[in-house]
């Protein structure tokens, strides 16, 4: 039983910060969003790789508890991303992409997925994201994200795809981008009145803003004093956002914000160490310890 | 009696938004932060003012019941800024600044004055700041705002002037810019190294952080959806704060959290219309109210 489905990229990471340097390490949407949901959940991934994938990475994926049926292994070379941060580390610039299976990626659900509730499509082509929900048979919550390629470039199929589903999560500069407006306010509000329930507004440093009916919820960031690599940073969020409601079976917008901070305390331990080396190690108390740091931070 | 000692600037701005303009309209920091002090407590103004001043805005400013003694009519012209802000209102362009009367500005803390305990020295030359607070009795809270002309042009004086405040307010790019550093959490952290109690980081619309010792407060910014005129957002937001711990002469980091929530209120007021045009209309009520719902939107 899979109780979150998790659609995204797994790919071989090359990456260096002003604290260090990786190379083909594990990465992509749908990894670090995974081992983020099964913090709380049992989390089962639809993605793609090639026949290069290193065998470790399955094994430590299964070790992590998730369910890996669902990435389909092609011939040819796994999706690569090769990027590097300057001290502004909330900038990611990106010095190659190789898609290669990932280009004709046909995303198929298995059977023993199809009846989970908790579905997150990660960023990808939209109409990728539509045949993941196609296969699903009665999802209780849908949550996508998406990226400036596809606003500008597929919007019609995004906006479909945003009408569709239950919660959105963008970064602050996506929310601007699709409304052509510079308030993340009034961004956010927009896209409520196209259908979702909730929408999450990332704003890296400065935390996330979620917009319910009728309210905002501001979360802060945590404050680490030393960001060592910022990959990963949003599908951790995303993960461990759904994965804690999977877990508590709970979609009211007060659960929401719970989640929200849950999401948030993954994703700062996830900044602490390159690709899932924080992850690996936190336990279910040190989420809750964080957890209750966020209380201390907001409290007045 | 005056509880709080304002020192700044007393202006005629002249601004443009995309909601409007207005031309030779009452501003400056020592406006803005005593009229939002005054919210709370007595509040007195250091300044200086040509012979040109409308009569109607120091009228305006004693009916607000602040009190004006410390501002010195000299031959001359009142300082003017000019400026306009485009859709994104976080970033204010200059127009036009004309210093006139304020290139020679020496100023005097009325005798009156001199027994106030809470002063805040809104941003302007460091040794302009440091004969303020020279003639200074007794304060036993005194913040100080800077700006990145003086760290960049004077940074020797303004480092002697923080090491003797008790709470410095900058913002996020100020505060990058005085220890060289991408990351506000650790230039928060060395500010407090250098002597003050407290240091408060404004981020516009993405709140406020105030570092005390060991611990970390997050503000959220108001989730306003319509902006009218940011324009002495920063100095509303001190005034407020340093009212309220006027009000409540309570200084402990627990009081200063709620002091920064109340100084965010008012400044979220400040920027719903051009100059004072809300401040003046807003009650006590309006106030608490806003409140609540800060602790609503940060609540979970």
């Amino acid at each position: 039983m899979v109780d979150v489905v998790v659609a995204g990229t797994v790919a071989l990471d090359s990456i260096k910060t002003p604290f260090g340097e990786v190379k083909e390490v594990l990465g992509g949407s749908a990894v670090y969003a995974s081992v983020a949901a099964s913090e709380f959940s049992k989390a089962g991934i639809v993605s793609v790789i090639g026949k290069d994938f290193p065998k470790k990475y399955l094994s430590f994926l299964n070790a992590m508890g998730i369910n890996t049926l669902g990435i389909e292994a092609k011939k040819g070379d796994t999706f690569r991303w090769a990027g590097y941060y300057d001290y502004d580390m909330n900038q990611a610039h990106t010095l190659d992409t190789k898609l290669n299976v990932l280009a004709t990626f046909d995303p198929k659900v298995p059977d023993e997925y199809r009846n989970a509730k908790y579905i997150f499509l990660a960023n990808t082509d939209p109409e990728v994201q539509m045949k993941v929900l196609k296969q699903m048979k009665k999802p209780r919550l849908v949550m996508m994200d998406t990226m400036n390629f596809w606003i500008q470039n597929k919007k019609e199929e995004l906006t479909k795809m945003i009408e569709n589903v239950d919660v959105v999560v963008v970064n602050d500069a996506e929310a601007r981008q699709y409304f052509d407006t510079p308030s993340i306010v009034q961004a956010g509000r927009s896209f409520l009145e196209m259908g979702p329930k909730a929408v999450i507004v990332k704003k890296g440093e400065h935390g996330a803003l979620m917009f319910t009916d009728g309210s905002c919820f501001s979360a802060p960031a945590y404050p680490l004093e030393k960001l060592v690599d910022p990959t990963g940073a949003g599908d951790s969020f995303a993960g461990g956002f759904i994965g804690w409601l999977a877990r508590t079976e709970d979609i009211s917008p007060r659960n929401m914000r719970k989640a929200v901070i849950f999401g948030s305390a993954i994703a700062s331990f996830n900044a602490e160490d390159f690709s899932l080396n924080k992850l690996k190690k936190i336990t279910r108390d040190d989420i809750f310890n964080r957890y209750m740091m966020f209380q201390d931070i907001v409290s007045f």
